[in-house]
């Protein structure tokens, strides 16, 4: 008899929800669960469009924080590497073998500066973004003590509002200071418009990215006229791909959520009016979740609240049901209306969550399911991983 | 030399946030930090008031998720036990040595049931609540296959519209099921008025408790008349806890947020319509961010976002300042509004969360500080656990 190991000693209901080869019907909710034949369907189509377009797909792990999806992405669906927000999470990713990471981010606590640089001593190649001129000089210097370098990338403010520089003067200046910095190579410009991603009418989506779009070719040609062109051009998600693909400019796609899917993304249209989740991308991701409670008729009370879900793009959806609907969210409880009392206790549903990447957060693991049978737990490997 | 703790091995910065002896101003964000001074004047103050009423205090965990805040509340405060919500939960306090613990929830799920029954093995007394008489039969099989025993509360709902029966005869013809089970003991009233606690106004808040009370002392009355007169009477929280104090009904209080208090909590009035956060209870618990960006001179952004707090009761607020207002919260972001560009790159700010209870389930770690230094680092013990 071999030993046993670490998850072998895990316990069903308080560590893991499930084990591989239990029935769906078995799985301790609340929990996420995938389906595994949607995920990989999702993850060969944005592979297959990004390929034949010619352009390069850095999956978003800042949405599912999990180093067995990413690599699913990169077998099946040609991702070249990661990107993800946090060092943390970069170090999670590396300790998991992913080699190419691109922090879509600014550092700029020591610390964690100091972490950043020794991350390319793991083997991989890294790339971080820059908005502000006096970073330079701090990743500069502690490459320099690292003996490592550093990819980095500009980050234009292209509509989102938030981090990143403004105008091509401000581009080229912390272009030129990256290209001249021992340690930095300068790689090329982050330039994610994020703030239009969920907005639902098509059209109104692309007045957005086409304002982005002009912004970055603008900054590209400053930088090409001082002798920097770059080499790579990276944004776009999965409510804008399509515009980035076919700019002419961008080079690199970041797109997360197509993967997963969520009832926020699941109600923004296509060209032609359809919601994308039944057009484009499948709902892969599920918050499993249990009746316990049905004091009342027309009401049950399920057992998924806020503690395993995100409220801030609004409540989650039942999945394939139409008869009863999520209603209210408290700590932990969902409350469920049931106008024909047709809910039994223990009965689960799948919740499409309203948000996928911050109720991935809150998971510690992925249970993979096919055919209504568990096939693997992931864990959820970058969970918490906010520094 | 010693061989290293598992605590030596942890990573300043992946694993962990801090160390104890560490100045605040180098403790890793995203993080949450516990004011300790405030921490233990606030649960010595709640102590004292509810020892004084004659009421017993069972600490609401299920906000905290800590073993050792819960014992803090027990040693500084009187707490006679804790109340979690989920089975895992109190699998997480019964192996932190807590001894006395009551689910204030239903649990209907067979492995669950079968987990609660064997929770007594630990030498703690637990106590469930149940509003659905079939659930009284898979209790009592369950204590009998392990030998064991629990107490049970019946769940009224006084007015929260979730779990828990309506109506005398339903709590009656529950609590006289328990009585007559083998393994169950009869042990009195769940009763927790859960959707008035974050009513502004005082007056409003009484309006509704009136009426909760009323509906209790009619549900004691019939129960008493069938010879089940409730040794305990359990409910409260920190909107209404004095309503209880003073029902002569109710024996024992659930309160958790005056603990560490909440932005949506301090907006709550008393009696004297004064804010709660300045007349009852100190903001002990804070959301410890900083300054990452700086682009655009009247917004800076934090490392603060989505994935490290809950915006279900709204946006946080900065902790001593009215210079700077947090005013959008993404994914990992939050935009600060900086009307006359105060703030530095690396500049730590003092967010009170909107909502505690959710936003401390998102943490693996508490920082307890005292006069600026970093004083224990306390394990979210329960973080995730929602089985």
């Amino acid at each position: 008899m071999n030993a046993p190991t670490d998850f072998d000693r895990l316990e069903i209901g308080y560590d893991i929800p499930a084990r591989p080869g239990m029935a769906e019907a078995d799985i301790q909710t609340p929990c996420l669960v995938l389906d595994l034949d949607a995920l990989e369907r999702n993850i060969r189509k944005m592979g297959a469009y990004i390929r034949a377009h010619g352009m390069r797909h850095r999956a978003h792990g800042k949405m599912h924080k999990s180093v067995d999806v990413l690599k699913l992405q990169i077998e099946l669906g040609w991702a070249c590497g990661v990107c993800c927000q946090k060092v943390s999470e970069a170090e999670a990713f590396a300790r998991g073998g992913i080699t190419d990471i691109l922090i879509s981010n600014q550092v700029r606590d020591p610390l964690k500066i100091d972490r950043l640089a020794r991350l390319p001593q793991t083997g991989a190649q890294v790339t971080i973004c820059i908005d502000d001129l006096a970073n330079v000089a701090e990743l500069s210097a502690a490459t320099q003590r690292h003996g490592t370098e550093l990819d980095c990338f500009v980050e234009l403010d292209c509509g989102a509002g938030r981090c990143g520089v403004g105008t091509p003067a401000e581009v080229v200046e912390i272009a030129k200071a990256i290209a001249a910095a021992p340690g930095l190579r300068f790689a090329g410009l982050q330039a994610y418009q994020g703030s239009m991603q969920h907005i639902a009418d098509h059209a109104g989506r692309k007045v957005l990215l086409d304002v982005a779009i002009a912004q970055v070719k603008e900054v590209v040609a400053a930088l090409t006229s001082q002798g920097l062109a770059p080499e790579i051009v990276s944004g776009g998600g999965t409510g804008s791909y399509s515009f980035e693909t076919n700019s002419g400019v961008y080079t690199e796609l970041q797109c997360g959520s197509y993967a997963f899917m969520d009832a926020d993304y699941g109600r923004i249209l296509d060209a032609s009016g359809q919601r994308i989740d039944a057009s484009e991308w499948e709902n892969a991701l599920f918050l499993l979740t249990s009746v316990m409670s049905h004091a009342k008729p027309h009401l049950a009370v399920v057992d998924a609240g806020l503690k395993v879900q995100s409220l801030d793009s609004g409540l989650p959806v039942v999945f394939g049901r139409d008869d009863v609907k999520y209603i209210q969210c408290t700590d932990e409880h969902g409350v469920i209306e049931d106008p024909q009392t047709v809910l039994a206790i223990n009965e689960k549903l799948r919740l499409v969550p309203g948000h996928c990447d911050p109720t991935c957060n809150l998971h510690d693991w992925y249970v993979g399911v096919r055919n209504g049978v568990v096939e693997t737990l992931w864990p959820v490997s970058a969970r918490g991983k906010a520094y």
